[in-house]
């Protein structure tokens, strides 16, 4: 594990459910189905919260990389 | 799929109505016809919206990738 | 058009008039003259408007590609 | 150690805990598992703070580097 | 002209008259010495205007790239 | 001293103590231990201060070098 | 001087006195004793100012690049 880097760990999360908070206080939550080096990120199945309150079920999302935060298991 | 890239997961939507939402609370609905790496993207019978509020019909649209944070399929 | 680029579909509106907006509300229209892959832009017979309003002619400009959110047709 | 860099003395807090904070005013303390050059970081077992205020156990956490400005022991 | 740069067209106006507007409201009208692809600026002679009133002859300035808008013959 | 460069007058400050005053209005007082061109710090035995009041010891920290102003001998 | 560069211009200041002006309305103005291509820059000798009043004297600082709007001999 001392070699372990952040894009390694994020692919255990692949095929699996994540919450991805941007900077706009907006959050996504779907299956993580793609991500690239610039931390760019595809999620199936998704939902677009704002400030907490649910706004929309938006099926595939592809999110801009520089505006992610922090991107969790859900 | 474990290989998946987002710019692999967003030619999916090449000739398909998208839906393109920028930092400056514009909106973008078209036919996406071309994106690149930085994620510049052009569409294609374009409606442009502000707010949620339509604006005007703007035809083509070359839209800088870095003013944009989600795209979806419209 | 599977493969069709950004620019390449940018390059279409060369020596024609187009619309430029940027991030701090300023608009401009001329003929687009020039453009490179940092999306920096060259305008002839162009002219400024600011939230909407006509500010002055310009004859020619450069724009920093930073600044632009989106090109369109004018 | 007149030749040490930042990410070889970010390598001695591998497996330790950090503190981590960022530019929104959020600070995650958690075990480091991971970092790249971007400073993008994984912290597990992470707990979520806001203002001061702990706010919710997070677990593993993916955050991404531009959004960092400073990480110390925990 | 289909190949022009702007970086090119740029270069038509070495040693004359031009006017720079930057991010912050500041405007400097000087003779183009020099430039480079991060669109730095050298201008000699210059004057500093802010919101546009003239504030003191520079003499040369430098003028860092990233915070300019516009460059326009003066 | 005609081809000396930033990083090189940085490196006479290694294992010194220096002031470092971050865009969020933070600074740090600390020892040198490492640095990288990216301007990422690193400092021991370092101190807090925010609005120029002194708020927490913490020991070792690691900046990220794109919210560092200035870096000055302490 | 068809052939010019912002860095070589800027090469002629050094060791004579120049005037930083920064995005925060820092001024610094000291001896240029080194700079890079980012516009990384160290002055000796320097003195800060802040909306236009003096603050202190601060011998040596390390200025980082991307926060400088101009720098014009003092």
């Amino acid at each position: 594990m001392e070699e372990s880097r952040p894009l390694d760990t994020l692919n255990q999360s692949r095929n699996k459910n994540v919450m991805v908070d941007l900077k706009n206080n907006y959050r996504y939550i779907g299956k993580l189905i793609a991500f690239d080096i610039h931390v760019n990120v595809v999620l199936a199945d998704a939902t677009e919260y704002y400030n907490g309150e649910e706004k929309r079920k938006i099926g595939t999302v592809f999110i801009r990389g520089d505006t992610i935060i922090i991107i969790t298991p859900a």
